[in-house]
């Protein structure tokens, strides 16, 4: 196989996944903008996440979140997306939009709360158990707002133990994907901040506790790549949450705000073996002005371009111009492979697989955005609160 | 007047105004907690806030919210106001929680919207005439999320235009107040980003409009009270919305997380004489998690430590110091003034104005805290959708 | 002429300045790692220049630093570029490595160091008026390290005094260039911290004295296109320094750590008319680790593709797309020019300039590196000290 | 004991241990002010950190840099401390100041470069022995400027390896601290950028290797506090290097720019038994501008000042606060404890201990300041390179 033939097999086989709750409503503190067509079900959000795929063919599974897609049945939820041709996928939890949790969850000082959140996790994978699904990504908006709230240690104490009962409860196969945020919605301290605290914790958890990688996650200035490089030679990288941000959590495209950096993440993966690992390449954005399934298209196609870029990094004349300590050069070799435009080869591979190569335009051909605002009449749009 | 009678003296003139909207509730883009007790009507916001006031001594006005407080006759509300012994401050406008917003208002590139927005702004300063009220205060949220989704320039000829118009209609005695914010609601752009741009516009528009200076509204890493004193000196700083954060724009209460900053930010107010100029000096703050009235007490109290530390800076010994090159002895000469615990002195200054010297206990004591828990029951609760 | 024609004759007239410095050596607080070839006099950095000229085509000018670069015969040293293809720049200023600058220069407590600044910045007009330089660039280490150490007023005070004694001091045609920054050397506060600062004076002084942004002299998370923008629409864009930076004030290639910023950046200056007015494009870098003419060659390679891609948006359906509010199909036309590759038409642009399409290899297929090694032996090398 | 005479008595336990290098002279990139006085040899440093020690009384040992104390006998340097009353503390490798380091130490792609590296740190091991120091304190410098420069993983099993020879070589009760930075003087990637990375390599060397934080090497935003509080509660943490900053490691005297977090930290490390175990408090400051021994007397009061409010802290009052959620209960318990002005306790400390209250006053009564400079003529002063 040439060289070009390995990076096409390869993109063939990506799988990005997209989380059920980008397709319904969001929006930031200050207002939600409703869009027309937007699902009002569990149901109608894996209709949508299905013509994601359709048009990409490297969409296959749809995350879910609980309680925003409880349903009665999950063997139909999933039979539903089946016939769609998408699977379900992680299972999120939900931890911070109960009155219970003001002051926390897991992590609560009142263990009443933390039994509910524990709880609640443990529900998470009875779920999992119904959809089939592998992991269970917890994100925890436990913190606190003011010096002195309460007290650090033990909330990490409490932490670790509602996550060993989590972890207990894990069956063969499945997985505990911890995710960690510096801040929002806790504004003094988060339990879980940074990835050394996620990592230490997955540490003592066993191998099923993975550490997930939300690309919006970490203070200004920090290193993504590192981590990802860290974090796949320790094997504790277990997933990512992609998006972009100029600020803060700003939950925009993936690879829209810096298209650069995205590409040094995906080269770490290559690089790292993550690719052809049990890595989860997942989104996790707010589409809060801008269309919704057109933007998540665009963002899977994102994806797909810095990986094609990372997979065509010539690694033997990089690591040549490594080894000799020529830093132009070998700066010089990653550079080229991202100053490349790798569109019409993503149009190639897309042909091959028998797609569309526009993506956009041919999900915009479709009419499936007349149809689901004529159609989507009524009800309750789903939004994150629903 | 002895020098301490002198800082006594400054401290009872002190006047620190609350805003409406902070008696209500508010939370995250992932929750709002609500609590027990919050107003339901304008009018019982400023019943909370005559409590502020009453057990403080220098919360005489409260800032509105339109629309969150509209009202048929705002005659009548400064009335409910004064019979309470407070006065209507502020009139903050509100030009992002309709769809219409979506993309902006006074910089959105459909003139129809700029026209509704411009005539929101008319109307707030009809509503001014009506209250008696000086400040118009401009908060805008405009900006975009996405490189391109528009023309950078063209939205600041835009915002020009409206401002101009604003600032025409504007009667004797009542002054522009434009708010510079980093980002957020928009991700990528905002539109008055900055207090170079703030200057800029307000500089164009003439001696009425002033910036205005909310902490938490800047980039990590920059020097706050150099704004301040940028501002005095070139007689534009309007006022401030005070509130302090660890992160972004996190709205907890002013002194909170740094309150050596808020020391600082008073030392140049103080010497740059706007202490006593018509500096306005707001609390913009949202207390999530927190019970709301003795929040904005304690807040006052912050903000009254701070100047009294700032009023006890010995000038005369720093001005020397400063004079003479001695790095070590200026700085000593201010933390001195910072490091004196003032709260005795805050409490003989309480006693001389006729008040509690512990506002939290008198409050707390006053059972006001039980009575509108008891008595707001019903209702819609008052929030930033209100 | 075609659109591409229009594109490539563009290019053909760009013209980025090479600063003397970057020949030398520099470092770190931590190392100053000398290089092998290093020049040690201000000739031998034009030499060095002149290749970075012969072998991009749009390097026509050096900046000059002074003392650095301090001859007997200014007109010598011009005539000395001349010959080898090139001319001199704007003069930078030193008001930073003279003992008696430790707490400031032109802001300093002491009148007498004032004016030993001030005498400097003159002198350094004077040799304007030899060089035939149009910029007398202005960068003031001034600040203070400590809260309290000195006024921030006063010394705003005395930085606008000498500023106008310097400004009055212009000739026909001859600019002052402020530029400003967040921090270091100081690390409390900067003089000239932001382009607001620097701004409100230029706007005092008139309209010979221009702003500079230095890309690496923001806050984190600062919109650097966006003071682009703006300077620009008020007419007080003076010009660029270009670097690049992960974090601080790091000094990399400009296009190294954000190649997709650089872009933005073009793009407004292409779109506000930055391109083919006076604005001055400037490297500002240190190759602390890196071959030097390299990287220079390199940088400037960066700025053109950069500049390309920008020329390359089409901006008639850019804007059809922000008037109309499509937020994705804006972002999509932006960043479609900047997804093209434009080494291909960047070599084409080359080749009809009668240049080699590659100027990296052509630089070292000249055995310019191996010489300059050979014959710059002894002597001592130039450096920030020097 | 009443509970203020254990606060007292903790307090004269307290031990700051002061760095060599603070004493020499230090600058940034762009200038080294030197001072007059300043120590000449590593025994001229000791005489100045006895100082220190006389007239605070915590401040009994003193920091080793090796290449910069380089002596040929450990031993009676040790003699030379003992003799005026303090002891030889930790000893601080360098292995960034050789031109062999440019791309990198222990990290190298270059195994020769690696090997000397090594060599310098088990020498240091050697120097440890016979000074009978039980700390090697381990900065690196390693790291990559430019995107590819080097692979980012094979520098972390690089690191690995050498740092497990180093570990062997430990003797009984000798430890290996492991700082981490952001970065700096590296501005792409750097080896040991976080905690997460610095805990990772700890873990897998054993006990002897622990954490140290330095409070000036983080990211905007990071909650230091939270740190200190996990890696004690993983029993990593092995000491900190104290001082402050505003923007990025500006290497100020400790507790000038933010002196609240000061105290958040010092409470965390006596909430997690920091203060009675073998934390080692060491101060790593620069003291560009100041004069170096008052300003390094004054950090070591500021840390005393912090200790004492942390240790006020009413840990009963804040435990039921935090129990019961009341957030603003809480906060107020460790505010209250912030605010008392522990000065005049400190003096009372300070004079049960047979010392003067006012340790700068009698430090410039002692007229050591005007006896250096008198008799440190002719020589070379002391910096970073000597």
């Amino acid at each position: 196989m040439t060289e070009l033939a390995a990076v096409k097999a390869a993109l063939k086989t990506q799988a990005v996944e997209t989380p059920s709750w980008a397709y319904g409503n969001s929006g930031t503190r200050f207002k939600v903008f409703a869009q027309q067509g937007v699902p009002r079900t569990p149901q109608e959000k894996l209709d949508d996440a299905a013509r994601v795929h359709e048009f990409t063919g490297v969409a296959p599974t749809v995350a879910l979140h609980i309680p925003w897609d409880r349903v009665e049945d999950y063997a139909a939820l999933a039979k539903h997306a089946q016939d769609r041709g998408v699977r379900l996928g992680a299972v999120n939890s939900n931890t911070f939009q109960d009155d219970d949790y003001r002051l926390g969850s897991i992590c609560h000082p009142d263990a009443a709360v933390r039994r509910k959140a524990v709880d609640h996790l443990l529900e998470c994978v009875d779920i999992m158990d119904a959809t089939g699904s592998r992991d269970l990504k917890l994100w925890f908006a436990d913190g606190t707002n003011y010096p002195g709230q309460d007290d650090i240690r033990s909330r990490q104490d409490r932490l670790a133990e509602g996550l060993a009962e989590v972890y207990e409860r894990l069956g063969e196969g499945q997985r505990m994907l911890l995710e960690y945020k510096l801040f929002e919605p806790a504004f003094y301290t988060t339990d879980v901040p940074d990835w050394g605290t996620a990592y230490a914790h997955c540490l003592k958890l066993g191998d099923k506790a993975q550490v997930v990688v939300d690309t919006g996650h970490h203070a200004p200035g920090t290193n993504i790549e590192f981590i990802v490089a860290t974090l796949l030679r320790e094997g504790k990288l277990g997933g990512f949450d992609f998006n972009s941000r100029f600020y803060a959590d700003d939950d925009l495209m993936v690879g829209a705000a810096d298209p650069f950096q995205l590409f040094r993440i995906m080269y770490e993966v290559v690089r790292g073996g993550g690719f052809t690992s049990d890595v989860a390449f997942m989104l996790d954005q707010c589409h809060n002005i801008e269309a919704k399934i057109p933007a998540i298209i665009r963002s899977v196609m994102n994806v797909q371009e810095a990986t094609a870029k990372a997979l065509l990094v010539d690694r033997a004349a990089l690591g040549e111009a490594q080894a000799s300590g020529d830093v132009l050069g070998a700066n010089a070799v990653l550079m080229d492979a991202y100053d490349t435009d790798v569109r019409p080869l993503l149009r190639e591979v897309r042909e091959e697989m028998g797609l569309d190569p526009e993506p956009l335009a041919a999900y915009r051909r479709s009419g499936w955005a007349e149809r689901i605002v004529a159609e989507r009449v009524g009800g309750e749009q789903a939004g994150w609160g629903a």
